[in-house]
């Protein structure tokens, strides 16, 4: 394998370049820069081929082996790229941001330093409704005119909040302890280092669209204007296969064949066994596995088994 | 949500207690053994129910909760469960297991000990021969006759190796130095610490039919002779979403769309626009993506729209 | 190793037994409680035998080894205690907890659910004033008077910022969005499960009279109420060689080596060679490295070579 | 903090761009070579001053600060950079490397290709013996006669080894399966990502000299030959404050104070009764932490109190 050990250049990518320091806005104040990063595309494709000895060197092309190498869950090729990004992101979004554990993080502290003076603001169109079915979701807006009264009543308590902030501090109070009255809506801002793969991890979970709206920006901004052009092969396998890819159950797939079968008795008796079928006073109760289902089903546009039943 | 901060008991399974310590045997001188466990079925939903805090307490049922949670890939809950394991395993299947590092281990050390005296042996029936197709793996095995001799051999070079190193160590030899002339088939031992989203994660990729086929019988027992014990919602849930589970990538996605409405035509176009069809001299040419659909229409029992094409 | 495989008793202390679920005051509304445990003390003493086989067994006493792995820093075998807390803490305290990363963390949603009604709130002599030195610290108190002035501004705050956050509800505003102007001093709640090793590198951390005040208030009940009954002799190993420990540099090591043989003029040459003496107009002038070697000397009891220098 | 949000360059350190790809030699033949980094100390410093905001910025020099960062074990701007190796070394030693779990590996599948053929060799004189009072470790080396056995005898199993794997390969015995009779001592190959903190934490273990000889001499061509070259200062300081350091346990310290009093009879108490001290038939019974303390005092020049004693 290591028979010719040839000098290296540092892979670096053109477009990459272009953008180094270059912020993109997101959100009324945010934004995401790139700092730096350590390999690219053809990085995995020289992990992966360590794996595999000289025996294979030619054999699948470079394209190939990145979407074999996605499709399969071989993630340990994608680890060999890094990056370093410079955000700027509210507290509250960046709470949910860290949680993804396995990135290198300096954040700008409020204890060393006076907390940065912005406050993500709410135009008067941009005020969400709770959702109904997604406990923990949102959808459409308010009407204008409340709208505009929570605009400006939030412009206030940023104001007020700010200004008791700067009083305590004029007044000798500790940063440390004033901090604690500022609004989650704070930004801060941090170095953010990851390694591809948990960055595609973080990017599959955060721009789906039960992700909160805010952290989703970010999201997309991270994926469609820099990971798409620091990796191209490697964006492109991760849209096919995890971002416009679709999971189907153990009981999914048995119905499927039974409809695929043109058996829709089977496909029903099948539902029932699974108890995703109880009519209670002529209705088909809600379930919310078949929910599912039939959800993937109109999108394959096979037809729902069941949709006479109640 | 601490409203009411109730004097706990560690959660037991029955099950559980008793199978500790008792060695399930793997291979022809392996075993995994359970040393102990935190948590259970019941540890999962109190975790996913302080994040749904008060208000969703009774709405879902712990069945339909955990899986939910193992559906839509919520996987801190599951983390909330520990394991720890004591193996004994040969060091060439230990060394892809240590390749999941999300563990904690302590393993038997030969620096400070003799090493275990035992080695995985062959029977004469054993002897796998390379898969061409999966260049990584094997398929059937060699005649008999064949196998005898290889397993002479086998037991051979064991003892001639076990031999040296002993010679090595009655002459004074470190210990640290006499190891590094063992084969890889010796035996090592360890404790091995893990969560049960970790634990699946790695039982996942190694129940999968192109594991290696020792570490896959690890996983086997793993699986079936204690998680499935200690975790009987988790593990179905598994078993359903993700071990019998099938992903469909977003090209696969359009043509079975295409065979849904009948439309073969479009399904063959849409798969040439992705470059899976190629025809040279009459004969359609492989191509790894389409085959993978092909596999998986078969097993839905749909038509594969290109089949009489070459 | 392996010879007898006896039947397992899952490790049980009685004095954890006695605590679980017992919520620990912290602050003015916080808690810490124990939900679980897995291994103690003689987990630690088992793993450490893994490793190092039969050979060694009856040769060093349990609390021994445990001096012996924590001086030595064999971290591993501390892995092999787990424990899970559930813990009630401001959000801005929280932020600084969950930096340390090797733990899992199910955190109370305010998507989910409405925000815990509950915020961190100040006594009139508990208002901190910043440190000087220490720029991220603080010292002292303000007066009573103004701290009086700064507690009733605090509750109003309290209360404005949750009438806002409770009537956004009331109209319908998604919960994901109205929680951001929420205030850092809010109460949260979490499950919180770590090893041993890495909640002692958690504490050693945290406890440091560098941490901040609030967090300090959480790292010693975790420590003295929980651990030291946990696992007392890991407990005990752990103060003895991090928290009261002393570390001393290259460049300390050769002073006090000069200081040990009595020749004062060596001991200021060194200091010289490492540019810690600088004398401007007749005056010492300051340096952080020198200063830390001095407050060293002091608790040994030696005497400061330069202290008449300027 | 982000007025300015000038372009960047990456950082690039001449040094470093000299030596990528050249193959460090380490043992008789294996070698670490650099494939690509990303950061020096300048993005050590600035990741640091994200955390202390404007307000610092000009205030400590770059030395001073990552001095002051590593002291402190402030070690998250140490994460900022990242290293990637190409590394090989034999079986036995990368058993020891890839427990260090904080790396991205790639490593050569012997499950795809053909082993590598190359066995690490013993040279008549490197024949070491087991060291008495460290159980692991060794001291000195075996008769000159004795060792050009031993390495015969090596050359002779070697050879052998790599006979019966070929043979088996070429009766088409399955590679994956085959391998499992290969020797520790074969090499093998991979891809090593890891970030400068966690990189200096194995340094740190592994260079260490009751670390194995094999992997100290990896840690030290690592150390040397190429972190001093890439962060010079952060490689200044880790010598200074964690290779040539020294901790002192409470234990430790109490007893320093004493001596430094001149007070040798307390010194003496103070050990009695942590229990170091226990004259049996005239003389001193041995105990490992007085043991140690001895050795620290030897190497400060410090009088040990109970020479006499025993």
């Amino acid at each position: 394998m290591s028979d010719k050990l040839e000098r290296l250049e540092r892979p670096r990518v053109k477009e990459m370049e272009n953008i180094l320091g270059k912020p993109f806005k997101v959100l009324d104040d945010g934004f995401v820069r790139v700092v730096d990063y350590l390999g690219t595309d053809s990085s995995i494709v020289q992990a992966a081929r360590v794996s595999y000895g000289k025996g294979t060197k030619k054999v699948r092309q470079d394209r190939g082996l990145i979407r074999y190498l996605m499709r399969h869950r071989h993630s340990t090729p994608f680890e060999m790229c890094e990056i370093k990004l410079h955000v700027r992101v509210p507290m509250d979004c960046w709470r949910q941001w860290i949680r993804h554990r396995t990135a290198n993080i300096n954040e700008y502290s409020t204890r060393y330093s006076v907390a940065i003076d912005a406050t993500q603001t709410t135009k008067p169109d941009e005020w969400r409704l709770q959702a109904v079915k997604n406990r923990q979701g949102s959808e459409g807006t308010i009407e204008k005119v409340k709208g505009q009264a929570l605009t400006k009543q939030e412009a206030e308590l940023h104001d007020l909040t700010r200004k008791i902030y700067t009083e305590k501090l004029d007044m000798g109070i500790a940063r440390e302890q004033a901090r604690k009255d500022l609004l989650l809506s704070t930004y801060t801002e941090a170095y953010w280092k990851i390694d591809l793969h948990n960055l595609l991890h973080f990017l599959a979970l955060r721009m789906e669209e039960n992700a909160q709206y805010e952290i989703r920006q970010y999201a997309h901004t991270i994926g469609n204007e820099i990971v798409s052009k620091w990796c191209p092969l490697a964006w492109e396998a991760f849209l096919d296969y995890r971002v416009n890819s679709m999971v189907f159950s153990k009981q999914e797939l048995e119905i499927i064949k039974h409809i695929a079968s043109g058996n829709m008795e089977n496909a029903i008796n099948a539902a029932k066994s699974f108890d995703w079928i109880n009519i209670e006073e002529g209705k088909l109760k809600g379930n919310l596995e078949r929910a599912e289902l039939e959800e993937k089903l109109d999108v394959l546009g096979l037809n729902i088994p069941w949709e006479n039943l109640g």
